[in-house]
């Protein structure tokens, strides 16, 4: 069954018809697709092309439609093209007559873009639901671990002190600003194709703000040209599930770095790595790997619909079909990195005592050595210099910073006095970092009840 | 020069130092900064680590260095690293020890960043504004050839009646929301890195609402590990101009078309084509090719700069230095497409006589005919069908459908009747898409009053 | 049923397991999986590790199960994480201790890489397979209309006159390029990476020149960390799938355009065309339009997998799971495309009067004019200005160039003289370009001979 | 000056002018362009357009133009287009009649083509140098170091002991391919485009064969449509850089992390080594971090020029003037990583002790225990559970797998027997893993002079 034939002689080539078939994927948005139809059937009601009765028909069998195919129980045949004709198909075959005026002044174009901004802002607030869920894991374990320090890295090497919590809650606000793009992407879309037709308008006077209201959108779209050839929604949604997938990556590495037989700052609970076939000690971050992979992923769909976008004349053309993959595959991407990140984090382990030593045979405070001598009246730039003169003369002897004398600070500058064993500790490097944003422990709390205004704020969003 | 050394014991490799060195495109932020310097030095001097007259004197030196960049007469040394270090080395110069002074608590880290958001904001206000001349080009026009009825196409086939103006005004509303997420953009990244040093804070009691206000951002980061490792505000950036570089693809294709000889809709003025070096005729759209292509260009960048950040561990890592480049390179792609089409469209001829030859030839009124019959109560999946068949007929006989007498449409279904001679007009076609973003000469007058209300708003934002 | 598990405490989360299960991809893979299975038992058994009747009793279990798979009987496991899981799994439950030792010596980390380029190696066969088709009904239709003169496009402006059969080979030639490619990533990557263990190499005095011979590869790789984590070959296919796809989206677009209404240059068969569901009188190109958008997708794989090996550090890590449905995609998709396009190609109808129409009414014999001023002399430069003027005369009237009378001829320049009538003919300028390569009817016989034998040499790689 | 103008009425408007420019990228081109140049001279005094005196006067002032260029005195005029105008303007302005002859029967199409063939041809040349250096240094650290064990990764986690040379080596393979595919690239270009005019062959009979010959190409193209039109070797081109540098940005990582504090198995020299200017002891890594992070942006180059060729019509369209950055910018990435990696490889230090402590710490033997069961008989699958059994063991108590007493194996299997003690040696470990490719100290020796051949047969392609 095909929705058109008329004036044609000759059937679709096979092959073309097998190339051409999105049913396979489309059929997933049956739900949205009755919707639709369930909503454009009491427009028609509305203006007399369906009578009340057809209307009642309809809608019961619409909802049986519905039944069936969630129960899997409906037979898609191997003509339909789509999702929109195998239910517009069976629809007929139910309720005869009035199944045929479906279509009355509507296309394919315009439902087909009303179905998929239905299905993704829906879509857009589970994902937000599932990301809110992930920041307030990471605001857990921050408020858990709050007093641990460790060493904070630039270039992977150990460049400062910084609080572990410090360094978690980064991507606390990395994760917040995705929750405000997704929330802004939602608003931007939230414009109701539907009554735009094959791209003109469509030619019965239909109460579109009666479909707007139906459908929960907010506004109508002001274009019916632009309503059904425009898919920037579509990429703009990808653009923040890339650059969440992004932040989450960075995550994954972090912890497969900690999580290294090296590092051992970290140890992952069982359940949430995995062995090898071949080596029986092997306990392996996959999950994680595959975050790191998966972004990868995403980015990939971003270019596929940019590049189909591309060049691409109005008003509708099939090249539009391939929006559709490259979203679900996204969704899905996403919705599964975020549905376990928060119980990874809040059965992760942290190591103390390996965090520590780890700062103890680093020179993460020869900061504060050139700070000592701004204070004394040095001009930075000098400091730096001398610094790096006691780092030098550490490293010749195979030392710490730590280990040097008094004697050899001397040597590297008369103005090094005794204090300086005073001023080179961890814990006054930390709380010199007190301003905004910064790492002291007063900051870290000031940060802590922040994230809290900002979790608070988003159940709102969600509600 | 270096803004280090004092550890070291060998000098840079020379090849390296070369494949590293980013002076030859940062060098494009001396103005932002220098900025930075100024607002810096002041907040230096507010807790004291510089005197009221070593502030002074760092002013005075500043502003003489802008000006020597600006002129081109300032020596950039083979051996600064980066716009920093030049700016820097110069202070020292110019100031001696006062110079020396400015690094004090701060870092690269966070200066590069803040330089790079301070240009990017403004380039945002830029770009928002040529596009609102854009936007207005598009809406004068429109409101130019308001009469003007073409064939609208989906698949590059006629399709139905459209006029112009609505086909055009598909644009705008692109362009609105290009501009609309770009104001977003603007506003999601307001928040200044400045005072966040290496990653951990700064160490010294800055003032960071102070430099704010200074340097014109409405907020502070609120964490500076995130300050520094983060660029999602970059890459959400070359998102939006990717979009809007793919919406001005679209435009650049569909006037290529109605430029080509085949379609002859429009013509443009001889000052947007270039011609042949060896073909005397030739008279090219050599501009709109352009952007069309560059919008591949941006598309590039925003996959550098996506697989740049991928998996990359906290928190600074040189690796973000790539991110300029495919900045500097997306700003201007997108404001040289967008510095000349407003002039491109004003100047644009149209061919109402050509497009009106191109809808009588085609078949754009078929749906009519099954509208038609949808009035006298046959279902609109029937009445597809008996118009095919009315098409069919025409199509074999080498004639377009208005060309078939009244018994041909009888023979199709005796529902035809003799009104179905007035119904197939272009005119009446038009009228009867009278809903909301429609095509109706009512609608779009409707459409070019929003377009003036949106162009308003726009001016808000501007000032 | 895991592969692993011995030091394990807790069960794998059950979210995570979803979210890194490759079985519903990676069954594909099933024929490759047991042939593996199959060729290391039998090296397992030259080496005594599997006794004769072992062998035998794996040979014949391996044989049912995939059979079993074949037909759909073959109970997938929930548990079953991958194919390579599955397999094992089945193989002990029918043969118990036997098929314990199948995994001695052996890793997924090789196997799964010696699995894909089994399936890569035959698939590109395939491919190359229906590429020749497509070049042989690019070469048949060149044959067919051998004499039909088409208008030569730049700029999507008319240039120049041209065969239309030498415009269609240049696809020819790409193609051939695409072929030429496709074998030479096959050689490349014809190396059996079997017998690398995790990554050093298997413990046992596996005969791998054996396994290679058994399993149809050249050469065994030669460096088994190399081995199984590179994936170039899998990224090197995805380039060349990428360009053919490029090759066959601008075919597609130039098809697009001739057979649009006001091209009219060719007209494609119904069965290559779709109907719309709301307007009767559409006959769209849309196989062609989805041609043109999935080169977009293949470009995207190529991108998910680039950007999943950046910065990858050796040796297996669990990213590299991500290769397959990027290369399964797009086989997929280069798959479709080619299967219909010969049979398109040779349904295909021109439209002779019409492109010598569109020839007629367009200024293509420009370029002659400036060559006889050549001829006379006239440095080329110069003469080219002057073929210009005429072509504004004929632009000020609204004529063609050949409308223009001696005298206006003369007014341009004197030298043009009363030959310049004979000299502004279609069939002279085809002619003039006599050069290898060139458009002449000469040279285009030439050319469908080196086409025919181009065709002749695929045949025999492809034996 | 342009190459063009006769018909036109109104100068090309000044922001597209700018918008369009290509002098300031393409002037890159001027040897080749003047190559061209000169070989078309001669080809047009083959056939007379030129005298042997015309000829001799350009090829003097082609000569001197190229000086003036070279030595920076030639003086670009602001209208000067791109690098053929500038060329072609003064050539006219020093030989007069004679210089505006040379286009006569070319095109900008044709020559810019060739133009970039030869470039691409020559860096190709260049890169493949250099990537033969990088290699040689691979082979010569290998050779180096051949006596030292560190522990193999899979996952990031410790997994098998393994020769460092060995991994090492599994770059040299991936670099070997490269060095192949960049070959291939380069006789798959190796086909002259010039004589193929806008798109349709050179009216004038002109010896395509001779220009080949003197423009150093093996083949001329087949078909004048294609050769103007295709860039499909750019792409190709653009492929293997990206590998490439996709397995420099792999070698970088692993080298980042093996020269970070918690690693330390290597330490790189000051001089690939770069300082903080604001924390004094960073020792940091960036050289490598920009390998890595450039790789990103040779991946972009790709999407570039993909999304530009995708969906483009025959034959020359102006977009095709954007493959040009694309190309010179991967080019000079690859060159520049390439040019310091040999040298900053030859003055790695690498960290025995630290290499095999970390060994002992790990329990990289398991698989060994696994083996050792199964030359008693078990089948492997059990052996691997009863293995990991004593994995799970030993991480009970803190302890490493070697520490387990004769006892605590036994309580695991009574088939562990006092021999498990030899058994479990890092030695006998590499010496077990004697197949080809695998890491034994035999096979390594092996691998090593293959690589010396390999090198050598590189030696010859590179003469």
């Amino acid at each position: 069954v095909k929705l058109w034939g008329g004036r044609f002689k000759k059937e679709l080539n096979e092959k073309v018809e097998e190339f051409m078939r999105s049913l396979p994927f489309d059929k997933r948005l049956f739900r949205e697709d009755i919707m639709v139809n369930l909503a454009w059937a009491e427009a028609l009601a509305k203006i007399k092309i369906l009578s009340e009765a057809e209307l009642e028909k309809i809608k019961k069998a619409l909802s049986e439609i519905e039944g069936e195919i969630e129960r899997g129980e409906f037979k898609f045949l191997p003509t339909d093209e789509d999702i929109h004709t195998a239910i517009e198909r069976a629809l007929v075959e139910k309720v005869g007559e009035a199944g045929a005026k479906i279509h009355t002044g509507k296309s394919r174009n315009d439902q087909v873009v009303t179905d998929l901004k239905i299905y993704l802002k829906r879509e857009i607030k589970e994902i937000a639901r599932l990301l809110r869920d992930y920041l307030k894991a990471l605001s857990e374990l921050a408020e858990r671990e709050k007093d641990l320090v460790m060493p904070g890295y630039t270039h992977l090497q150990p460049a400062q002190p910084v609080l572990f919590s410090h360094y978690i809650l980064a991507y606390f606000w990395m994760g917040k600003r995705d929750f405000d793009r997704l929330v802004s992407c939602y608003k931007k879309m939230d414009y109701l194709p539907l009554g735009s037709g094959a791209f003109s308008g469509t030619s019965f006077p239909i109460d579109r703000k009666f479909l707007a209201q139906k459908l929960s959108f907010s506004h109508v779209t002001e274009n019916s040209v632009d309503a059904v050839s425009s898919r920037d929604f579509a990429l703009h949604f990808l653009n923040q599930a890339a650059i969440l997938m992004i932040h989450l990556s960075r995550l994954a590495e972090d912890l497969i770095l900690w999580n290294s037989k090296e590092f051992s700052f970290i140890e992952l609970e069982d359940s949430f790595t995995t062995g090898s076939s071949l080596m029986p000690q092997k306990k392996n971050p996959d999950p994680l790997e595959l975050v790191r992979a998966k972004a990868g992923r995403v980015i990939g769909n971003w270019v596929k619909l940019a590049t189909v976008l591309k060049g691409l004349p109005l008003s509708y053309n099939r090249d539009l079909q391939e929006d559709k993959e490259a979203l679900f595959d996204s969704v899905d991407t996403v919705k599964g990195a975020l549905s376990f990140l928060p119980s990874l984090l809040s059965s992760l382990k942290v190591n103390p005592s390996q965090m520590r030593k780890s700062l103890q045979e680093s020179d993460v405070l020869a900061t504060e050595a050139a700070d000592f001598l701004v204070e004394k009246g040095v001009p930075f730039r000098e400091a730096h210099s001398l610094a790096g003169e006691a780092v030098k003369l550490a490293v010749e002897r195979g030392e710490s910073l730590e280990a040097l004398s008094l004697k050899d600070w001397e040597s590297v500058s008369p103005l090094f006095s005794a204090e300086i064993g005073d001023y080179l500790s961890i814990e006054k490097s930390l709380q010199r970092r007190n301003v905004e944003g910064g790492t002291s422990p007063q900051r870290l709390q000031e940060e802590l009840e922040k994230a809290q205004h900002v979790l608070s704020r988003m159940e709102e969003w969600l509600k």
